[in-house]
């Protein structure tokens, strides 16, 4: 390998030749050989948004000249268009500030972008392109952008489609009467479309939490700089720059209100978790359902089939498994995890600064991309292709005891609980029981009993 | 002790003379010898709210006798003053419905109640008091009712006191500047106000996120009754009794629109818990930093005094420890223990109910009442009693070489590294560094460095 | 209520007439109004052990009076025997380090001695009770002492009842051939006996486990003193002391090799608690498995029948829940949230002391508990009352296509799972679907497809 | 890209020419595009291993022609060298039983193996690689091997490097008395070198509970195959093939005892991972510690110096910052979140499966390369480097005030307090307040007042 000599403040490093980082990107690459866990590319781009913002915020007050400015600006549009992604190699086990990102990020802009204004040094690292800036405020800063983005960009149009295809179900299904279980056990009866609509409305309200927490995320700790007081920055650093990265993304960011706050406390980051981990407790229960109403074929509960998509057992001929529950579910679990780690993290904040950001950061893309993706693929490939057992669902339906409870009002509840005892001790159906009992008529039984009414379906418009 | 002898459907059991429970009560005593935790009195008060609220909208439908209904208001009323708090006497690990803590309140009630009436017997815990009601969507009603009660009641006036001193604090001490501290290490300065009004901020952000998430407990379950269906109830009993609720507490409750969601997911607790989550990290960040200021007396950081309270040592004489910090980060820790079983508990639903729901509820309250009684004591006997050590904090101050920084902006971020290690190097100041650098003059230097300048104090207005 | 004045180095202090407590006590009752769990019982017998043995020791000595010595240690034979468990009344949200709990065991010590000496004020709680210890070392002794106790007292006779209870039904039902079930699908038989057999062997593994974590907690803290040094104490006390408090409870004890580890690090308690962990997650599994083997009555598996203990629904007559399953499951998902609380707690020590312990040993010893009791809950309620329901197991298994995987070794797994599919496609049986493919005759297929072979139970000893 | 056509049960599928994967593999990497986490290489190696194993036994017990038998071994062989790595596309986040990642090996092993024996097509996946057994049992009998080995290989000797680093700073510094801290507070005296042991104490004691601890790894599920009866395999296959592994990795595998356990229960793995999580505190604490007592460097203990690696800021010149202990702390961190994430997935078994056995696998083989990692890059870039600054230590250490306890057994506990506040009060040396208070005279001051008794240092040997 070719290599060329680079230098920070700390003396000379060798560089590999054809990649653009410097000095201080090659020793936390040397320094830190933990993990495999690179710094996620979504940050990377955050932090070429910011840069580019940065760099013209700085021009435009007059501190960074014109054909700087403008270099910058096109160097963080290249790494923008995915142009640079193998020269970020850093690992997320590194400074907890995550300086050497900020530095690495800064070193690939300076190099790349004195190339376009085509003078080898002519742009600075640290003095133009992360001038106004601190690690301490911009790789914050590039969290919120990150995390805001794969939000909005992944996340939310995977729960989207998902609420859709529950919804298309939910209207296909409304009128299927079915067994409902408590407890595992035998429950009174509600339709299919209505078990389904309660999936539908995790999912709707789990967007709507996370709508509620992603706020949050729009402030910005930029303009804070070293311990959050400005200093080196224009006062009007931080509003800019925020309007700035507004137009550039057309999120609504703002400039925090306290930076000594923003970089030093990550509650809002941990408030955004909260509401993943709220979706994958959700994700979970609903991919847990589905599996189970599925489970079978013959020795389960049957009343639905999912899609069969690869063979499931590599000595069991012919066996399907609901893998993509089982995939979903898994995701959920680590996202339990990983809100454990984020919240740990963000309690670790010593003075003017938390050094566990990184730590955060790769937690919560993780969290949002498995929730996104296993909720795309459930979505696809098991929840859109669920169909109804009928038969089974009407079997199970009607040999309930359960409707006994409509019985509570006439004859109150402790008679109906002698009738559904007598039922199934003696193995018989419920109407044979209540009509043996005497404190029913035949008729009586005909119009109490009724699923159809027990479920309560709204009326339908004319 | 005296007995007497109640009977449910199951038969006939002994229950203490002097107690006001019956048989399904009892029966539970007996079956779940489980730990020590009981259902908190703040459940139960939530369930005699919703029963008393019940009792109103079954008189009003028409449904219980006027005799009947103002009896059962009435003992509500009486549990609410708490007369009965030894009636209640089930544990958290009972049945995963809570239905057993319902019944207890439905038998308290009915029994009270029945002799309020003047007749005993005459109000049924089932048909009367637990009328167009089930467990499965009393409790969730009842949890809902219990957080967004203990919220209100207990944290927020918590939060504001703690806010309140903080802001004086950081009032008086606005203009005092200190040395700041990134990675432990020396960082450039700010003032101790400064430093004071994130911690500030960070509790007044926790409340705004607090604020948000308890929108969620709102949403009311009751209407749902047995699957979500609302079997045996009036289709408009959910939203009159949301309705009756919001009279009697003031709260804004609402009946939740999808009932199936309601008594099988607890997102919506699980979100509020993470708001909990984030303001326990928040208060460890707070209690570490003010221990960290506070430590020595003599070899440690010293910038802070706090009130001693105690004698801190059983063998070290006249030792003083920051002991309300030792009590609040536990307090914080075992928060995030109960944020990991809320969240798992939650995922845990299966079908029509999830049946985890008074482990929730145990772990809510128990966040809830550690965070406002540990942030209370903290604020009254340690943050209201902080003093500056002013001698210190300027002594260190002074002495920084991080100081440095302000000359990037003139020289360069390289030679003012230069400056910088020289010092440190050779033990000298800044000053004698800089001037001996070459870099910069003696007048310079006085007109560069200036720590008031460096801090970004907003001009006051005359 | 009558008080009375005491002092500590602070001052006086108003203290209740009837309380054997001192001033620092009431100190720390009135500092920390936070919560509502008292320091366990269980905590204050160890530190009652503890301050006997030390009490003889220093006797042997020669440092402590043989007058004291003796009414101190007849001071904590009363505690021990539970004359006084009124008299510590402190919180666990108190100082880290827990001296004040050591401060009120040595006042309450001090008090009641006097008291059998025969003289108030003979003995005082630093200089005598006290003498050769600090909190910081006798806290963690206690610890140790207090959680190894429980588990041998508590939880493993729990572990063992539960073993026998499930070896019973495991030979009761051995030769029972059932369907398995793998990804809640079909799957090739075994026999209820084997089943249950996994079940004893996760109980029997986690007692191994225990047993082995177990063994770090016999190393004792004590004579370390305030930092580990044993500053104030004979070189010999703590080797003396663990053996005089292994004469008195008959657990090997021994003075822990290196006192700054053994005062600053709880490593030993964490992996306790990861053993805690591992029984609660099979305890979870466990429970689950046997609800799930239990729904119905009519609409679910059904193959087994569990005690009915109580009514399960406050509307649905009749219904009758696995209610021991769902106290187990959240007795589990509590001990889960102390897991992460007992090893965050233990990562947050600082230098010569980790000021986390009360929190620390308030969940090991609920988590202790709450599986013991729920385990033995579950034992005696639910696990020793199940029945197999021989028919439905039967005819589940009878009708089961996974049967096919015998004939793998003849056929091959891909004419195998030709054969699955077409019998599951056309609902007929795996018999018919085997001949029509031509790949099987008649005689093959009844010599290969034998359960009773499948299941491989190992020979019968004539 | 070129493409062939392979099939499996399901019909056929294109797969990209150049890979050895076929039909099941293919149908895996298009139905499970969720997150970017591949199923480790680690896993990949043990499967290989066992396949070798599995045809070896296979071959001995005549089942597997020899010829076949041979091809497979030495496909594996491959394997194992690294020669296929490009060849195991598949994610984490799949079926549940880690299904998938098994036929993925079977298929290249079949695949290659046939190449070897210049037939294609000669072995197949399932009837010859995958002969004797099923997924159930070869994923769990994998994990096992694989993070047993991480252990061993990866995680052992980086704690006993570290251990070797820190005994010899222990040594160098063992009569260097410093002041000693609790509550980070000053107390009494003890020598960095004692500190320093307590530190080596964690490791040494982390790596024998890991021990205890990875014992249970060596029971292996192979053998149990489907549901844990053996179906389909010879009754001495599982023992004869944890003998072969035995052989060929020097590790004492064993056949698990009770294969209805191995199959779905973790609570081995969860166990070993409570000793990950032990070692995770003490490593954090470690970590905290270090960066502590080299916190400054002129405003904070400054007791120890450690190398100064790469630039700290982007903005402040000249600092350095402890990023091997935040790297350290970080990678802690996730170590927490992961020990959540696995006792989870630990007790969602049902029946006869876990199904959330990739999810447990992948944070357990992350654990562990983080801890080992960390370690090792802190122990050569920053604790190999400590240096003890004497001067500030020894400063330290004279103006305590705590060094009064040595006063007790001479004046009593009260007396001794009093000196220490009065000389904290008026600002004076210890020496003064105690003569000054006539408790004490010159001489018995100066004999009693030693810090090099306090620490009790061990007598040398002559």
């Amino acid at each position: 390998m070719d290599f060329r000599i680079e230098r920070d403040t700390l003396g000379e490093m060798m560089v590999p030749a054809d990649k653009y980082w410097g000095a201080q990107t090659q020793r936390s690459v040397e320094n830190f050989p933990i993990g495999t866990e690179k710094m996620p590319i979504e940050m990377i781009y955050a932090f070429a948004q910011l840069k580019k913002a940065a760099a013209a915020v700085n021009g435009e007050l007059g501190q960074l000249a014109e054909e700087k400015m403008k270099a910058i600006m096109e160097a963080c549009d290249e790494i923008l268009e995915g142009k640079w992604d193998g020269h970020f190699p850093l690992v997320v086990w590194q400074t907890g500030s995550g300086t050497q990102s900020n530095m690495n990020v800064n070193e690939v802009v300076a190099r790349r972008a004195s190339e376009i204004a085509g003078q080898e040094g002519l742009i600075h690292p640290n003095d133009d392109v992360n001038m106004s800036q601190s690690s301490n405020d911009t790789f914050p800063t590039a969290m919120h952008i990150a995390v805001y983005s794969e939000i909005e960009k992944r996340l939310k149009p995977a729960l989207k489609q998902f609420a859709n295809t529950l919804q298309a179900k939910e209207e296909e299904y409304m009128e299927v009467i079915k067994i409902g279980r408590t407890h595992l056990q035998d429950a009174t009866p509600l339709t299919l479309g209505q078990e389904i609509s309660g999936w539908r409305h995790m999912i709707v309200q789990s967007e709507n939490m996370l709508d509620q927490a992603k706020a949050g995320l729009l402030n910005l700790a930029i303009g804070g700089t070293a311990v959050g007081t400005g200093i080196n920055a224009d006062p009007s650093f931080g509003v800019k720059t925020a309007e700035q990265l507004k137009k550039q993304t057309d999120f609504p960011f703002v400039s925090s209100k306290n930076k000594f706050h923003a970089l030093t406390s990550h509650d809002e980051i941990v408030f955004v978790h909260g509401a993943l981990k709220a979706l994958a407790a959700d994700a979970m229960k609903i991919a847990n359902d589905v599996r189970w109403l599925a489970s079978g074929p013959r020795s389960g509960l049957g009343e639905l089939t999912i899609p069969a998509n690869e063979p499931g057992s590599s000595i069991m001929p012919g066996k399907v498994n609901p893998t993509q529950s089982e995939a979903l579910t898994m995701a959920a679990v680590q996202v339990f995890g990983n809100d454990a780690a984020v919240g740990f993290a963000a309690s670790q904040g010593n003075f003017e600064l938390n050094v566990f950001k990184p730590v955060i950061l790769y937690n919560v893309l993780q969290s949002i991309r498995l929730l996104a993706d296993g909720i795309s693929s459930f979505d696809e490939r098991c929840a859109a292709g669920i169909e109804a057992n009928r038969d089974v669902i009407d079997h199970l339906m009607k040999q309930s005891l359960m409707l006994v409870t409509a019985l509570n009002p006439h004859i109150g509840y402790e008679k109906a609980a002698e009738i559904a005892k007598t039922a199934h001790q003696n193995g018989t159906t419920l109407k044979e029981a209540a009509l043996a009992s005497g404190y029913v008529t035949n008729k009586e039984y005909d119009q109490w009993i009724d699923p159809k009414q027990m479920v309560n379906l709204p009326k339908k418009r004319n």
